[in-house]
């Protein structure tokens, strides 16, 4: 019994994931449980170190076994001190010290990273990005995230914040994303997405043009990118203006990326991974327009390849280092 | 007599320069002559090979005694191959192998490099970007380039295209650079603001305000981004608002720079170093507004430091690889 594992650990705003791989990505073992931010930090924390040994006793393991642990979590998180800081998506985690917590808990290694970066990692290793030296991961959820690889590795930047891509300013105005209207994440993610279908709907109501986001708003109260999403694919005028609009958008986002970082390719998953070209397409015809054409025809911009298990990928990524 | 030299070659649309050094940035001796790219560039290429030959005897040497030769020139080119493309400032420089020219006549390893990346490479080992990781370079000329030191290496990129600031766009419509209205070139570069101050002197002129630009379009037909410092030196209203104006935009391409590449410093040759704060002040103020604030206050933003001599010493950093 001397194969060892690593141990990943998700943390997202509506579930936590703990996954075991002795051979990344490949999983011996996932269990998965609510965050429930809302009622503070320790439950969730008591359940990760618990989930973690019932993981490894229910494969007649113990801490000795494990080569180290990785946390993937939304920032702001200081990635040496391996704390946790005030995620929005976790706002009652306020300066968590999760690296100390589960090394004095496990006697190992843990390593902490954000989640888009863990991503971009996940991707480059073992999804989308497979052979690129120069990468950028984009993930369109309700906000949209970025990370880059840099000569075959994660960039980090002075302070760990590079990738913020969400923040880039697209317009004066708009949709509001990461506190910024007009911002990238206002134009470009699900969150965005519904800014936007809020304001067709009452422009074509007001016009009587008649739309499912109409009908989805009064149910719901409010409409969400996956709404848009099935409105489009039964062929609604409205939604299918919408996700056009929104791969606009993301091309102009992309553009910015091209021009400055000349990537070989970029991966987006999310939101742009279940949609496809209807986000896709109109995306590469405007970086075809706004790059320059040498930078733009050298970038492949292609949908994730992990799809679901993208999370649990980026936790081990994280736990093995890099 | 072991002591070896590099020589850097920086050929510019306007002048080439030949510098040797057995110890950068210290040049040992440095000629100049006219490049005239309107006569082809054989002629030019002559005087580079009689006047690395005429250095070289000058101190007794001959090209034994060549560590090897940097060239810095504007892109597009051919780093591997050592072929300048085209260059906008070079119309007439296509196809130029200048790497395989150089080696053949004087037997020593020559290297290729675009000007504002051996300008980013310059300001990292020896001026103000020196002790930082991660640096951007922008140097704000005629047009805008840039170049990025990321983990303490230049960034290339997939295909040498990295770092192209001027071509961000920054609004729909706008001054024209890198052929794009609107571009980052277009707003913060000296050809943008000689465009911004004709329509500011046109629209001044309509409201019957005076402003020192209207007498240097009726002397040149022209107003260059000289005529715009000088004026706002002698406090003309209308050129004082050009250079805020100009400056405002800078600061909105700086904060895209913060918020993707969170980089420690961000130095700035050309014009924002000779207008300093009449420049950078704005900008500086934009990005506190603009990009995600820890990122913002991690950074300095900074005139560059070598000065005139930026050709001279990037052109020398070639030589010695990075």
């Amino acid at each position: 019994m001397n194969s060892q594992v690593w141990v990943g650990v998700d943390i997202g705003g509506t579930k936590t994931a703990i996954v075991l791989s002795s051979e990344p990505p490949a999983t011996l073992s996932r269990v998965e449980f609510a965050t429930l931010p809302a009622e503070g930090p320790q439950r969730a924390l008591d359940l990760i170190k618990k989930n973690i040994h019932k993981s490894l006793k229910a494969r007649g393991m113990s801490p000795s076994d494990l080569k180290a642990i990785g946390v993937s979590c939304g920032g702001p998180l200081d990635r040496n001190t391996g704390v946790i800081q005030a995620p929005p998506n976790l706002p009652t985690w306020v300066d968590v010290p999760i690296k100390s917590l589960l090394e004095r808990e496990f006697s190992v290694t843990c390593r902490l990273e954000n989640d888009a970066n863990a991503g971009a990692v996940a991707e480059h290793r073992f999804g989308a990005g497979r052979g690129t030296q120069h990468m950028v991961f984009l993930t369109m959820g309700t906000g949209l995230g970025g990370g880059i690889i840099a000569d075959g590795r994660l960039y980090h930047g002075a302070s760990d914040l590079a990738g913020e891509v969400g923040h880039l300013r697209l317009t004066r105005s708009g949709p509001v994303g990461h506190n910024k209207a007009g911002s990238a994440e206002g134009w470009a993610s699900g969150g965005g997405m519904a800014q936007v279908a809020m304001r067709a709907v009452a422009a074509a109501q007001k016009k009587g043009q008649a739309t499912l986001l109409a009908e989805c708003l009064k149910v719901g109260n409010t409409i969400s990118a996956r709404d848009v999403a099935m409105a489009a694919q039964q062929s609604d005028a409205v939604a299918k203006r919408i996700l056009e609009g929104t791969g606009r958008k993301l091309g102009e986002v992309l553009a910015i990326l091209v021009d400055l970082l000349n990537p070989e390719r970029i991966v987006i998953g999310g939101l742009a991974m279940r949609l496809g070209d209807a986000v896709l397409a109109p995306a590469r015809k405007v970086v075809m327009k706004e790059a320059l054409a040498p930078a733009a025809a050298a970038c492949e911009i292609v949908p994730a390849a992990l799809d679901e298990c993208i999370g649990d990928v980026a936790a081990l990524c994280v736990a093995m280092g890099f």
